[in-house]
Formats: structure tokens, sequence, C-alpha cells
């Protein structure tokens, strides 16, 4: 089977690593020449809107996925005449766009933030005067590691702010005073199977993903599989999504959905049974899906800017190096480390080294 | 780190599956169109003896290593003039030939069946009388999975046999009524730091591997880690080192050594912490070696000839599988799973149900 993915990063590179001994091939769609999933298959290099390419890809390939959910509405329609796609167009379309997405999250009965969808610097202000400060403002598409969004705290924060954030429609999200961030990756077979991994405790730096814990026997698994399985069953999904959500009074309030595999999920290559990876395939693929069991306790490190030595990464006990390959960048996430161990002790002696070596 | 691998099978893919992660980079010298590893790195599509891609592949890679042991000397002594090449041109010219291999044995002190050299029909039927029979004629060089030897049970086997196998240098082998047979995979690094993964019990059949089972705390785990530890000082090896051994009388003969990453080591990569493939990556690139601890209970079922529907192989609890993407041919190895369960009685089921599913 051949699975074409739009978007050759990381996402995809490990997608490909966990196909690959499932006698899977693959081709990725991405106009970077360096694309860092591109050594481990075909690499289409093309512009996502590029009809001639979407079409190469769709004819080479049994199946279409994507890495990453900005990808154009319009990519994902044209391919779908030709080739299946998982997730759908229409997941797809909810899950880029705040607004769709929140409003679904209303629908379905599950807690979020207030919010409230912005068009204009008028928008902004009846919102403001409404939903009160401090609040959120992020751009309806497009945004991701804390960027396109600003934290409103003050009147001053307010004006002119819908032009500095490009005049595009936003989404006005009143703050929430939550003790934890917590994300449940779940994936959805084609015949709509439901797994879900266990909870993590997710740690953000200026908005990118620092740490990911994975917890044993959350308190909030169950409602957090409850509200999972409301979108995932409205959407009739199909593959791996990942649910963001803050933790308040005890309960859950939604943040955001990923329509794909997910960083707070990295750890699941050695922590889980079956990792995210080969869940998303198996699921897309319309195998059976892999269990979810955790193998060990796990945490997550990422390696922003750069990878710190490889020598001395792996020397720690316990400690499983990701290196993307990427060229680095600060901001950019270049790698991960995953740190599984028998009990969770070592895990924490464990997550201070690799914190120490990236000096964090 | 880009790393230039002699021979492009399922052992140099497994390689690359380990070492992307770690930020290797590959080259396969393949001859094969098809090789099965080639997907994953650049290829050098050229034979062995090719003395311009063997300096093109030289020029182009950090080090050297193979991935099977029949490579050329000639081919290991022209590369090491330009790249290191890990395990030395020297291990390898005494592990690709069993009459320099059982001499070191000797040598060693290690217990092996008698043996003797044959370069004649003649020196084939001095020794018959000598060591008896039964006993097995293999040539000195190229056998793999049975192939290249014969058993001589009575003296008609014996007439013509050393002409029948190609006139060429051969071992005559004493018979070891045996009880079982066990391998030990071992890692040595540049710094002469050795571990050792746990004994693995093996089951063949018409000399080929069918099943391997990692042993728990086996008693003869510190007898084979002596012996092995003999040869790998020996030879001052370098990355990963698979013995053969047979269970005699409670103690143990030796077999033959593989001086590579091997089929019976194959169920580390879900079962131990570091897999064979990622532990011989570090010890030939210079990094700290990985643990060899056991993950869970594991096993590993070879898959020849062809591969089983995929979704039912995944469908079987704990069992992970390995497709090599090659073409099915009756007898070849087109892949294995490995079954890694919690404790042994889940690992028992697991096995009779992947034997159920390849009708075995």
């Amino acid at each position: 089977m051949k699975i074409g993915v739009i978007g050759g990063g990381q996402l995809g590179r490990m997608l490909a690593l966990a196909g690959t001994p499932l006698g899977m091939r693959f081709a990725f769609l991405d106009p970077a020449a360096d694309a860092c999933a591109a050594g481990l298959g075909e690499h289409v290099q093309a512009d996502y809107s590029s009809e001639t390419h979407l079409r190469q890809l769709a004819d080479s390939v049994d199946l279409v996925t994507f890495e990453f959910e900005s990808v154009p509405a319009e990519t994902v329609d044209f391919l779908s005449q030709f080739v299946p796609v998982y997730p759908s167009a229409q997941a797809l379309r909810i899950a880029r766009d705040r607004w769709f997405e929140k409003s679904l999250f209303r629908e379905l009965g599950i807690p979020t933030p207030e919010f409230a969808d912005i068009q204009s610097q008028a928008d902004l202000e009846a919102a403001v005067a409404n939903i009160g400060l401090p609040a959120v403002l992020k751009t309806r598409t497009l945004g991701y590691d804390g960027k396109g969004q600003k934290v409103l705290r003050s009147a001053t924060d307010v004006a002119g702010t819908f032009a500095e954030l490009g005049s595009v429609p936003c989404l006005l999200e009143g703050f929430v005073p939550f003790t934890g961030e917590v994300s449940l990756v779940a994936v959805r077979a084609r015949d709509g199977e439901t797994r879900f991994y266990p909870l993590v405790h997710n740690t953000h730096d200026a908005g990118i993903l620092k740490l990911s814990v994975a917890s044993d026997e959350h308190p909030l698994q169950a409602l957090a599989e409850d509200y999972v399985g409301r979108v995932l069953n409205a959407l009739d999904y199909v593959g791996v999504l990942a649910f963001e959500f803050f933790e308040v009074g005890g309960g859950l309030k939604a943040n955001e959905i990923a329509p794909r595999v997910h960083n707070s999920g990295h750890w699941t290559i050695e922590g889980a049974e079956c990792s995210q990876f080969e869940n998303h395939l198996r699921a897309i693929a319309g195998l059976p899906l892999g269990s979810t069991a955790k193998v060990g306790e796990s945490a997550m490190l990422n390696f922003i800017g750069e990878v710190p030595p490889v020598e001395q990464a792996v020397a720690i006990q316990g400690c499983h190096l990701h290196h993307y390959g990427k060229a680095f960048k600060p901001g950019r996430k270049v790698g991960h480390a995953t740190v599984r161990t028998a009990d969770a002790s070592a895990l924490q002696a464990g997550i201070a080294k690799v914190q120490a070596l990236i000096g964090n």
C-alpha cells in the first residue's frame, strides 16, 4: 500500500518510520527541497495548490493523509475526487478553523472557554465588552505554536489589534484560569472503533510545547474520552486526532483539536504498545487498531532550535532520541526525546537529566 | 553522520529505520535494483567489486559497515584505505571463513564440535575416518540459511560430496547431539565496552531460523557471555556480533558467529530497551551503548516465502509486524513478527496465534 502525505515534515517522517515495517510506501507532497521526510519516500516537490502535482500524487497512491491542518481545504477537496483522503475534508474544514471548531464543541455540549467570532475591530471591542479581559485573540486559521495570537490584558492591548493580526477572521477567547493543560490522543478506525491513549500533561513555553508526561489512571480520563468520542463520532472521523484541554476546577474545558498525529503523542513510539503513528496508518488503511496501553512510564521533551549533542542525549538512561534531520533555527522544533522508564521516580530523574542537557 | 552499508537487504533496512531517529543518513551499496533498504537512503547500485563505486561510497560517507559477512574481503580492504570500516576487515575475514572461525574458538578455549579443514575428497575421507559419522560438511565461506552444506550419515553420503559442494574449501564438523540451540547477541563499542542481550532460544527448520524466544535469566547466560567476550576482545571487535551455540550436556559448544546484526536479535526492536540495530550504529559511530535489558517477554517468528495478510498479523495482541518489502519467493525471508507481552504465558499464546496464521 502506498500512502500520500500532504506535508513532509517530522510528522510525515515519523509516519514513514512507523509504516515502512507494515510494508507501506510513502509519497510526500511538500514544496520544501529539504523536507525532512523526503528521504523516506518519494518527494513530490510542489506547491499544495498545484493541481498537476496533486493529480500526480493522487494517481500514484492508494490513499492520502496530511500532517498539518493548515492544508488548504481546496487541496483536500481536489484530491478527494480521485483518491480517498483521511481524515475527511469535512473534518479538516472544522478542525482548521477555530470558529467552526469551538462551535462544534458547543453544539456537542463540551465545555469550552467563552468565544466570539471577530470580523472587525468593532466586533473585537463588542466581544471584549461582553467576555471581559484578559482574553486571547487568535486568527481563525493558520495559527500554531503560539503564532497568530495575542493575549489582551487591558484596553490598550485591544486598540488596533484586529489589524495587527492581519485583519483576518479571528476568534476571541475568554481567559480560563486553568490549573493544567492535558491532551488526549485518540484514534478512530473506518468502522468506528475508537481507542484512546492515556491523558498527557503538557507544559508549554511561549506557546510551544516543551514537555509531555503520560499519566497513569488520570481521574479525568473517562470525561476526556467522553468529550473526544463525541467529536470523533460527529465528524465520522478516521485516523488519529489530538484534543487539547484546560484543567479547570476539577473538570475540563476544550481548547482545540488537531486532526492528525500530534506532538503530545510522540511518547507513544516507545511508551505505548502501538504508537500514534502506526495507529493513524492502521486506521486510514482499514487495518485493525493497535493497543494504546502504556509500556512503562514515559515523557517527551521537545528540542527547540537545536538538538543537543547526540552522544550526550543517548547516554541518558531510558532516553530515546528523535532527531528530525532539519536545519537548526531558533524556535523551530528539530527533535525530541522520549524518556521511558519502569517507574515514575526514574522517569522524573530522566526528565531532569534531559532538561539539564538542553539548559531548561 | 552518514553511514555506508554494504548490502541493502532487510538488515540494512532495519539499520536505517533505527538510525534515522539518531539523525544518521544512509547509503547502501547493493547490485540489486530492488534492494529493500534502497528507499531509506541513497542506493549505489553496483557490484561489490566495483572499485569506482566503492570509492564513490567511501567518499560520501563517514564510515562503512556491512549487513552480510560474505562481502569479499577485497571489498573491505579496499574501502578501509579511504574510510573507517566496522567491524574490521580482520574480524570479517575470520567470521566469514568457518576454518578461521573454528580455529579461533579452539585457540580461545571455547568448546566447539570436532572439525577438520577439507581441501579434497581425500581430506574428507580421512576426516570422516577420524571424526566419525554423522557429520556435516560445510563450505568454508558463503554458506547461509542451510545452503552450502550437507549432512553425512553414511559412507554413501560421503562419496563424491566434495565435488557436490563445488570442490571448494570445506569444513567437516562432527555431529553434536544437542538439546537446544541458543544465540547470544553482543555489542562492543570502540572503547571496548561490551554489552550482551539475553540468550535466545532458536528453532530452525531445514537450516532456516523459524522462531527465536528471548530467555529470562538463562542458566548459561554467564558462560555464553564469557565465550563471546573472548572472541570480541581477541578481534578488538566493534559493533554487533551474534554467536550461535549448541546446548550440549548442560554446557555450550560454539557453532558459528555472525559479524553483524542477526536474525535472532530482531526481537530487540520491541523487546529490548535499545535494539541491536541502534546499538550496532551506536557502537560503530562511537556513541555510548544503549541498554540491552528486556522490555517484557518477546519472541520473533520469521516469515519465509510470504508475509501473511497484514490485517490478520496486526490483529494479534502484542504482535509487531516487520514487512521487508521484498518480492515473495519460496525459502526467502520476507518479514518477521515480534510478539511482545507482559508475561510468559501471554507470550506462548501470541506465538501460537502467529504460528497458526502462517500454518506452522
